[in-house]
C-alpha cells in the first residue's frame, strides 16, 4: 500500500492542542497519509516524501465532519407536511406515522437504496463518521431490519426503538417498552452499538427512559438520549445519570441541567437543523460552552422534523443562531461529534487518526460560516481513500 | 442544430398561467429544446421526437434562478470581519474599503477569474441568469472595468459608481456625485445596462440618488435601487416615482413605501443572505405579497454582508424566516427576478423561452426549502447546453 502527502495546505485544522487556538490550526502545513491512517502532520516545507502527492492548493484542510444524530433508514418523505407546517396551516396528515407506514412496507432493497442514497450525500458534504439510527419501523422484526441495514454504512448504529409509541400499543405503552427492552433489543443487539430513547412529553417518560436505557445498558450498549427538545424534562438529567454519551437536542435547559452536563462527560448534542426546519427557538449554544459543557453538532437529518443531510449548513446556523464563533462550531461539528460517539479516532488530524479529510474551496475554516449554503467541501478522503 | 428533449419530469416548474397553482405546475411532462429556446410542453404521452432525450428519471424540473442582484467583480474576501461581527466584536478593519483597495490593486485576470469562479459556483447551484454590479472600483477607470469584466459572464451589467463615497471625496460627497454622474458614467456606459445607487444613510442621500439615477435614465440606462435595508428611507419611493425596475433589500418599510411598490411596475427584491450574514433583522415578505407587491429573492453575494451565491439558501431562508411559502420563493427567485431585470424570456417555462432549466435531486420544488442546505441542483442547462 502506497503513501499519500497532502502538501502546499493554507489552514490545516487539527483539532490538536499542539496548534493555535481552540482548532489547533497549523499553516502552510502537510499531511502524510499510510493506508486508512494519518502517519504524519507538520510544516510543508519538511514534509516526508511519499508514493503520491496531492496539492490542497493553499486551501483550507479539515478532519471530515462527525455526524453523531441521523435517522436515515426510512422510505418516502413528508414535503407537503414541511410545506402545511411553513404555512401555519393545519396538517392532518400522519406525521411520524407516514414514515412508520412507508419504511414497513419497504423492501430491503429500497430501503437500503434510500440510506445510502443520504450517506453518499452527507459524505460529498464532507461527512465521513455517521451515526445511523432505527425507529420508523416500531416492530421487532422492522427495527432488527433497519439496523442490519444501518450497519451497512456505518459501525455507528442506534436502536431507537423508543422513537414514539406506535399506534398498536397506544392502549398500553409499558407493553410496547417491554417488547422494546425485552425481544425488540435482542433482536437489534447483533447489529446495534447503542441505545436511544425519546424522553419527551408525548413520547416516553422519565420512567420508561429510564427502564429502557437501564436495558440497554445491561445488554452492553452504549446510551444516547433525546431529551428536552419541545420544552423542559428529565432527559438531561436521566442522561448525565446513567452516564450517556451524549443528550441530543437541550433546547430547554434549566440551570440545574446545565450543571449537571457541565459536571459529567456527556455530551451535549445541538441540532440546530431541527429548529430551522421547525421555526422554532434554537438552544442557547452560548449557555453551555461558557459552562463548560462539551457540544456537538450534528444534523438530525430526518424527514419530519430537519431533512437536511448539510454539516456546513449546521454549522452557519450555529455561527448565526446559536452565537458559536466559527471556530467552536467547526470543532463542534468535528471533535465535538466524535467525543458524542466516544471516539478518539475520528474529528482530529493526529498521528494514528483515521484519514479522513476534507479540503475546501476556501482558504479558511471560516468560509464555512462565512458562505452559508454554498457547497464549498471540494475533495473529501475517508480512511485514507478519495471519495 | 439538434433536438433534446427532457422527459420523464414529474414535476414542472413553467410559471405559466396555463400549469396548477402560483407555479404553473405540469405533473409527468416534457419539454423540447431546440437551439436555445424551448420550442414544446406537453404531457410526456405525447411528447414530439427529438435527436436526442434526457431522462429526469421522475425529478423536478424548474426554470434556471434569475440572480438580479450579486456583487461579484472585486478581490479579496472579508472572512475576519465576518467572524468578528458574528463575535460580537469591534472590528477596526476597513470594511467594504479593504474590498475597494483590493480590487483596484488586483490585475484584469485576477479580477476576471475571482467573478468567473462566482459565476460558476452560482451556475453549479442553478442560477442560469445573473446580474453582477461594479461598485468596488469608485473610480472612472476601476468602475469601467468591473463593468468591462462584468459584461463577459452577463448582459445584466449593472453601474453601482454609487455604492458609497470613496475616502478621498469624504469631504464633498457632492464632487464624487459629480463624477458618477459625468465621466464614470460615460466611460461605464458601453458596458452596462443599469443604473443603482445605495441610498441610505451614510451613503447617498435622496438628492443625490436622484441626481445619480436621472443621469442614469437620461444616459439610456434602466434603473435599480438599494433601498430601505439598514432603516426607514427615501430609497422605495425614489425607485418607483423613477420607474426603476426593482428596489432592493426592502427591510424596513412603512405603509405608503407599500402602497407605492403595490400601485407600480416596481419590483420588491428581498436579500435573505443578508439578513442572515449580518444578524439582522429579515424583511416583512408576507406584508409586501399580501399587497400584491411583486417580489424577487437574490443572493446580493458579495464578501462584506453576504457571501453567498447560492439561489437555494436563498428560497429556505424566504421560507423559514419571511414566511414565504416554498411556492413563493421559487416563484420569486425564478420569475420574480426575471421581472426584477424585465426579462420576459427567462425565468418560464414555455414555447419562445430560453431553455434555461434545472433538474433538481428530489421530486418537487418543495425540497429546495424543505431539504435546506443540500445540494440539489442535479443538472443545469442553460441556452439549451448542459453546463
Ligand atoms: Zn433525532
Ligand atoms: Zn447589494
Amino acid at each position: 500500500m502506497s503513501t499519500l502527502l497532502i502538501d502546499n495546505i493554507g489552514e490545516l485544522v487539527t483539532n490538536d492542542s499542539n496548534g493555535e487556538g481552540p482548532l489547533g490550526l497549523r499553516r502552510k502545513a502537510a499531511v502524510l497519509v499510510e493506508r486508512e491512517r494519518i502517519a504524519w502532520v507538520g510544516p510543508s516545507f519538511h514534509a516526508p516524501a511519499a508514493d503520491r502527492r496531492f496539492d490542497a492548493g493553499g486551501a483550507a484542510v479539515l478532519p471530515g465532519f462527525v455526524d453523531s444524530h441521523a435517522h436515515l433508514v426510512f422510505a418516502g418523505d413528508r414535503a407537503e407536511e414541511f410545506a402545511a407546517r411553513m404555512a401555519g396551516e393545519p396538517y392532518t396528515g400522519g406525521g411520524i406515522r407516514t414514515t412508520v407506514g412507508a419504511t414497513r412496507s419497504a423492501s430491503d432493497d429500497e430501503l437500503r437504496q434510500a440510506t445510502e442514497r443520504l450517506v453518499l450525500e452527507a459524505r460529498q458534504q464532507g461527512t465521513t463518521t455517521i451515526e445511523i439510527k432505527s425507529g420508523y419501523g416500531l416492530t421487532v422484526e422492522d427495527e432488527a431490519r433497519s439496523l442490519r441495514i444501518a450497519r451497512e454504512f456505518t459501525e455507528e448504529t442506534t436502536l431507537l426503538g423508543a422513537h414514539v409509541v406506535p399506534a398498536e400499543h397506544a392502549d398500553n405503552p409499558w407493553r410496547y417498552v417491554s417488547m422494546v427492552c425485552g425481544p425488540m433489543l435482542a433482536a437489534a443487539k447483533p447489529y446495534a452499538k447503542w441505545m436511544d430513547v425519546f424522553c419527551e412529553r408525548g413520547a416516553f417518560d422519565e420512567d420508561q427512559a429510564r427502564t429502557i436505557l437501564t436495558a440497554g445498558r445491561d445488554a452492553g450498549l452504549g446510551l444516547r438520549v433525546h431529551g428536552n427538545q419541545l420544552g423542559p424534562g428529565p432527559g438531561v438529567q436521566l442522561a448525565v445519570e446513567l452516564g450517556a454519551a451524549s443528550v441530543d437536542h437541550c433546547t430547554h435547559l434549566d440551570d440545574s441541567d446545565v450543571d449537571a452536563l457541565a459536571g459529567s462527560d456527556t455530551v451535549a448534542t445541538l441540532l440546530p437543523g431541527a429548529e430551522f426546519s421547525t421555526r422554532s427557538t434554537y438552544p442557547d449554544a452560548r449557555r453551555l460552552l461558557d459552562a463548560g459543557v462539551t457540544v456537538a453538532l450534528a444534523t438530525d437529518c430526518n424527514p419530519g422534523s430537519s431533512y437536511t443531510s448539510s454539516m456546513p449548513f449546521c454549522i452557519a446556523l450555529a455561527v448565526r443562531e446559536m452565537r458559536m464563533t466559527p471556530a467552536e462550531a467547526v470543532r463542534a461539528a468535528t471533535l465535538g461529534g466524535a467525543g458524542a460517539l466516544r471516539r478518539s479516532d475520528v474529528g482530529v488530524v493526529s498521528v494514528g487518526a483515521r484519514a479522513d479529510l476534507i479540503v475546501l474551496d476556501a482558504p479558511s475554516h471560516l468560509h464555512l460560516a462565512y458562505r452559508p449554503g454554498v457547497p464549498l467541501i471540494r475533495t473529501v478522503l475517508r480512511n485514507g481513500v478519495p471519495q
